[in-house]
């Protein structure tokens, strides 16, 4: 049997809209299953949501898990993820996959290297803003080195030289087998100038197509009858890629993006970029109002809970983030409805309540305040398993009742209510 | 309901015994369920077994956690376990829990500390053997200093001055509220020599009788009228308390410790000691045959399988050690029926067969060699979780697979059969 003949790489249906905005509840269909949309998608950077095992993850109302290309390209090497049956069967989780397209580590390693820059940036440091911009020369010695054909970088494990193209980049989310799979784009900075977000967005566009060609030929590699009969099946589950939409804090250029990858045959479409947080909003919104409403949308990197709202009241299906995970090892920043809390202070020594009172998690259903409180002042691992486990239950909840709300026609109120007792 | 008139602190029942040998199958009856012994018990130093959730445990055939008096009492403090309801409440285990005496780790802080001496030590040098004693001023400033009264000891977390008497330790024990707890002892290097071992072996009985009447004043309060009505039945579970036979390698030393210790009216008995291994099997052996058969006797710190059969052999019913579990979070020493397996090793970085193959643990029924040693190489922490998760399946499903034998009448074959496949 060939799966190619049975699967399609992806089905989007859309349940309910809301009214007067771009937001939309839907399902998500993919040869690993269903994603009921809005959906959070956990970061399994290396193969792994970092100390969970896929049975709790399963314990969440979790539904996809997004590998970083970058990372498991260079370790433990995409050949050995396809050996393993690509990614989902390598680490044990049976649903739905996703992998990005190692731009945003080119970014992060690039221009961004040393810098306080990130997914989302306050720029209130007008100097920030680079006037002439030269991502290999200016001082701090950045990994990366960006061409029109593709970039070459140093792996920040051992310092041997690599080179991306966008064919190789696909060739390697090929080799992981993650559902959905991003085409390789450059990532820039909301500091840079006009004329560099305009050349960058170029190098985004060319590469999107030269993505889109590979991997349509990889995929028709699938519908040939098996070089070994034995294993016919093998290999050949189709999958689904998504563009990226790219163009900084630039009106024209957010829309020319949209316009360009919008028009291309993508499966679906992310969002990218490193945003100052006032410029997001409008950013998602011009990008939106412009791609095919009939294909999903993932915002790339964004999962604070006012960003999520922000998201999906504007028309994104998907986000991921490593916040939540993040924020949970430090033991510095759990959420709670009542907004963050930092578990390291003292009063929360000998608080015999959970993390938080009617939070369903495995955490707060099991173990006090104070224990796992004990166990970040001890460095026990079990610390930051038990906050992660409550903060991905905490965001992937939190987008689940948005669906809720949109279908329910209550998003609005959901959102109100939701944000006063966040931010009171 | 005063929980103390109807449970007992212990209840040991004899199964089964070995013909010509002093080994037994029983049942261990505790205020929070039965254990099948013998039973490896697992080490929870902090209240947590490293990385690993209770549901983690509870799948394994693991029946008793055991936490460390010493760690419990400098982090998170006694008195807030206590709060908490106990050791085996605060940290999530509803079976069976214990705590050790801190003797232990006076030892290993105090004239073994920054010496290569452990639970099981290979007296090769003669060097080694320390002909005149002197614990404090050797040059390798321990952090314990042992008088007759008790041991004062710097915490090695923040350098403060503690000192414990037995009597301290009987009621840091209470407060920590486990099932089964020790008797504070001193545990002697086995390169001491004998004027030093029979002076630790005096202040060793002496402590032990000073234990016993503390804890029985402390069970005598339970008895009586709560001061708080309404929390009649809180902290009043009743505890058995173990005296720990010492004595080193000497034989007449043991036999005089297991004579006295074996004459006091403990609940049951730990085999203490710092052990050459070729010693070990006489040892156990000489203090067996004269403990009261009808009591429970736990041999400290122990947990390779050639020691848990030997242990078994001559009539051991418990065991604990952190050995399973420090070794999986190496990588290094996963334990398989044939040998110990080094998981770092690079012919398993495309190994996509389980650590074991008919093991039935989490880790091997869902992960394989290939993964898992992907997560050690990336210092992924589910890398030590999953390992920790086989290593304590294999040793405790070990342990009760030689109650099954025992029970059977086929204990010595299995042994044969088990050893030759191991040491191949």
């Amino acid at each position: 049997m060939n799966l190619y003949n049975i699967l399609s790489a992806l089905n989007f249906k859309i349940e309910k809209k809301l009214d007067n905005a771009l937001g939309r509840a839907g399902i998500l269909s993919t040869p690993h299953g269903d994603i009921l949309t809005p959906a959070f998608v956990a970061v399994g950077t290396k193969a792994t949501v970092k100390g969970l095992t896929p049975e709790n993850l399963k314990a969440l109302p979790l539904q996809v898990v997004l590998g970083n290309t970058y990372h498991l390209y260079l370790q433990p090497g995409d050949e050995l993820v396809k050996q393993a049956g690509g990614i989902g069967k390598f680490m044990g989780w049976n649903g739905p996959t996703m992998t990005d397209s190692g731009g945003f580590q080119v970014f992060s390693l690039g221009v961004a290297y040393g810098k306080q820059i990130s997914k989302v940036t306050k720029i209130t440091d007008p100097s920030l803003i680079i006037p002439e911009r030269s991502s290999v020369e200016d001082g701090l010695a950045p990994l990366v080195k960006i061409g029109a054909d593709g970039v070459s970088f140093r792996s920040h494990l051992d310092g041997s030289l690599h080179y991306f193209t966008p064919e190789k980049s696909i060739e390697i989310q090929h080799n992981l087998g993650a559902d959905m799979i991003f085409a390789f784009d450059e990532c820039t900075s909301p500091t840079e100038n006009t004329r560099y977000q305009e050349d960058a967005l170029t190098r985004t566009h060319n590469w999107a197509k030269r993505c889109l060609d590979r991997h349509k030929e990889l995929e028709a590699e699938k519908l040939q009858p098996h070089p070994n009969p034995l294993l016919k099946g093998e290999g050949r589950t189709p999958q689904a890629l998504f563009g990226i939409v790219q163009g900084g804090r630039d009106e024209n250029l957010r829309k020319k993006s949209a316009e360009y990858i919008g028009s291309l045959d993508f499966d679906g479409f992310g969002i990218g970029g490193s945003f100052a947080k006032e410029d997001m909003e409008t950013a998602v919104k011009w990008v939106n109002e412009i791609l095919p409403e009939e294909k999903p949308r993932h915002l790339l990197g964004i999962g604070e809970p006012e960003d999520l709202f922000m998201g999906v009241e504007n028309g994104v299906d998907l986000f991921d983030c490593v916040a939540p995970t993040r924020n949970a090892r430090s033991g510095a920043s759990l959420y709670t409805k009542n907004g963050r809390m930092n578990l390291m202070n003292s009063e929360y020594r000998n608080d015999f309540s959970p993390i938080e009172i009617d939070c369903e998690c495995y955490a707060c259903k099991n173990f006090t305040r104070a224990y796992i409180s004990h166990l970040f002042h001890a460095k026990e691992m079990l610390g930051g398993e038990l906050a992660s486990i409550h903060n991905l239950y905490f965001i992937s909840n939190l987008v689940a009742k948005m669906r809720e709300h949109i279908i329910d026609g209550t998003f609005f109120e959901f959102k109100e209510n939701f944000l006063k007792e966040y931010n009171k």
